[in-house]
């Protein structure tokens, strides 16, 4: 429990906000901005001169606002100067995108890879590649004040030490320093499990906007969990928070799951165990097959049918229980698994009105994710703005501007 | 995203913070607070001096500090003079406490109750009664600042109604408002669900001191659950998480749970489903049968031991799964299901292990709770005291002071 802030760390707060409301809110005038943060106009205006000098802002006409008269200026973000490089450690694919203040996309460089197939190093050394290219297509200027990476795995928070990533064969691989080193850019990387960043992207700029406690749910090869409380990423001690695939819901009876547990939901509703029951090969996993089992069962094929609605209990189980323990008021389906909600939505919704309790319940939202592919992008860029959207001017400082 | 404080709002937070320093941590040298707060010791001087002119704390000379030389002051609450009602609702019981600033004791009622027996109004009346003669036997100048109560039940955090208590059987009962009238007070009275205030109370007073994140689970006739994530008491959307009783474990086979799913956490490892494979009568049930099964167990009972091998086995798989789910550092069992968790330990481990990730378990701690049968009580005096740590000045204003 620490004291109050300082005049400074007010005014370094109050940068700060300004700019992540700029930066989540898009083109915003000064009078919205005075309103939303509480402040007078004159305060908003210092706050707005200092971050323009910055060149992290600038002020200009808004485009055509359909009003008579002389239209007020807006805020908007320097999106081509400021930006961060997001990556994103895939199953099977290997990504990275340059994206600018404001969440956009700037440029996007992504490769197949086969799964397993590298350590930490050799991914890292694909990265930085990719990184470099996206680096070169930026004209002077541009600021990268950023780093943030997406593994499917357990990660570290503390170092991005990826402690186990079953899925691509990792065990203690130091991937945060390994892609550091190789940026050789002066900033450190955040690493981030995927579908955690997934759960703060949809959070910020998807499904599940507005909303403080909310659920996602990434499907893969794997299942991916993210938990968003009161606003906040649910971590926990470690950072390793969020494991929904691995939340038992067969234990007696249940399949073998890679983590060596029994009756996990990845196991009992994940791609490989959905394929499987619609008597398809379960080692061809991925978007299309899954799309292709909801196909088949909207054609009536009697095993495609039997697999989703087998899926479909074992995701509302999960669910309904979670939505006892968590409460939240949007439960977000994305990657495949968006899919699989669609196909069998009301075998889910039946088994969570069955298992979760009513108050609990009662004003559930279900949802699909809104960022489709991107949301894991989308994610390891919100880790790597979070620096600058709390100390925006050290930020600059630190890197170089 | 609001801007930063005011001054006025910066003197109000430190105020707060001194004021819960003191409260949790009982009698402190200014020269402590000054380094924990991050302070200067003259404005450290200046918030004490005006929390002490408004009664709340007071300086005097530390008992006995075995050091030669002349002692500093001290710091410490005015537990005598300012004070909050906590009450609880318990299966079988009522009980209301006089709890002082620092978390002293000051004067308990209790009673037993027919299960179901009452309306919220009708508890109301008791709990009021014993309100009175709490604050009767307090001298004249002593100050109720706070009212908080626990109910086993889901409660709506916005205004204290009980959603539903299936154990007391309770359905959308206004006990909040009820028991905020019949107190006549001038202080709305804080309701929240039972086991979220025993999370609290160990948090803050028990075996979880010092931890941010941790699982506490509480066993009556039902298993109820609260969730401390990042040092806050995840609430979730409507102020109903935590139901940890209300996991599925044993979705298919599980025995008929009263909130009308199967296999729920309660229905497999309660109280009942304990005497029940212990081959007791299962309607009695309480500490006494519990520890009487425990006792059993190490005489070498067969049934006994399976019973408790058994309730072990899906508290295990239960906890397993949530470590995963919030990878908590702590997980403290309270209610009777500390004297389970001592009878069934090795089970309840070896679970964890296999169901747990390595990561989410490495540095796991299971405790029983430090705070036994009063960590409810506590949980509400603290609910109570909350708004007094926030702004001790606004508070006793309002409070008549």
């Amino acid at each position: 429990m620490k004291a109050g802030p300082s005049q400074e760390e007010i005014r370094r707060h109050n940068l700060g906000t300004l700019l992540r409301h700029v930066h989540l809110g898009g083109s915003t005038s000064r009078a919205v901005l005075a309103d939303r943060m509480g402040l007078n106009r004159s305060t908003i205006l210092g706050l707005v001169s200092e971050l323009s000098s910055a060149g992290l802002i600038r002020e200009e006409l808004p485009q055509d606002t359909g009003r008579a008269g002389r239209p007020s200026l807006v805020v908007r973000p320097e999106s081509d100067r400021v930006y961060v490089l997001a990556f994103d450690v895939g199953v099977d694919r290997l990504a990275a995108a340059r994206i600018g203040l404001g969440g956009v996309f700037l440029g996007r460089r992504e490769t197949p890879w086969p799964r397993g197939g590298f350590d930490s190093g050799e991914v890292a050394d694909v990265l930085a590649g990719f990184a470099r290219q996206l680096m070169d297509t930026a004209r002077d200027g541009t600021l990268c004040v950023g780093l943030g990476a997406a593994v499917r795995g357990l990660v570290r928070r503390s170092d991005g030490v990826v402690r186990s990533a079953a899925h691509i064969g990792w065990k203690e691989e130091e991937f945060g320093e390994d892609l550091t080193r190789r940026l050789g850019l002066g900033l450190p990387v955040s690493v981030e499990n995927e579908a955690n960043l997934g759960a703060v992207a949809e959070h910020l700029r998807g499904a599940g906007t507005g909303c403080q406690d909310l659920l996602y749910l990434h499907g893969d090869i794997g299942i991916g969990g993210g938990i968003i409380a009161g606003g906040q990423l649910l971590g926990g001690d470690g950072g390793y928070g969020g494991e929904i695939g691995h939340m038992v819901v067969n234990p007696r009876g249940g399949r073998p799951c890679g983590c060596g547990a029994r009756g996990c939901l990845e196991s009992e509703a994940g791609e490989r165990a959905l394929l499987q029951a619609a008597r398809r090969d379960p080692s061809a996993t991925g978007r299309d097959a899954v799309r292709a089992v909801v196909e088949a069962a909207d054609r009536g094929d009697i095993s495609a049918r039997a697999a989703l609605h087998d899926v479909g209990d074992w995701l509302g189980i999960a669910v309904g229980g979670l939505v006892n323990i968590l409460n939240p008021r949007t439960v977000i389906f994305g990657g495949t698994l968006r899919e699989v909600f669609l196909g069998s939505a009301a075998q889910i919704r039946s088994r969570i009105n069955s298992h979760a309790l009513g108050a609990a319940r009662e004003h559930l939202r279900l949802r699909v994710g809104e960022l489709g592919d991107d949301a894991v992008l989308v994610g390891a860029a919100e880790l790597a703005f979070s620096e600058i959207l709390v100390g925006p001017l050290e930020t600059l400082a630190r890197t170089g501007a």
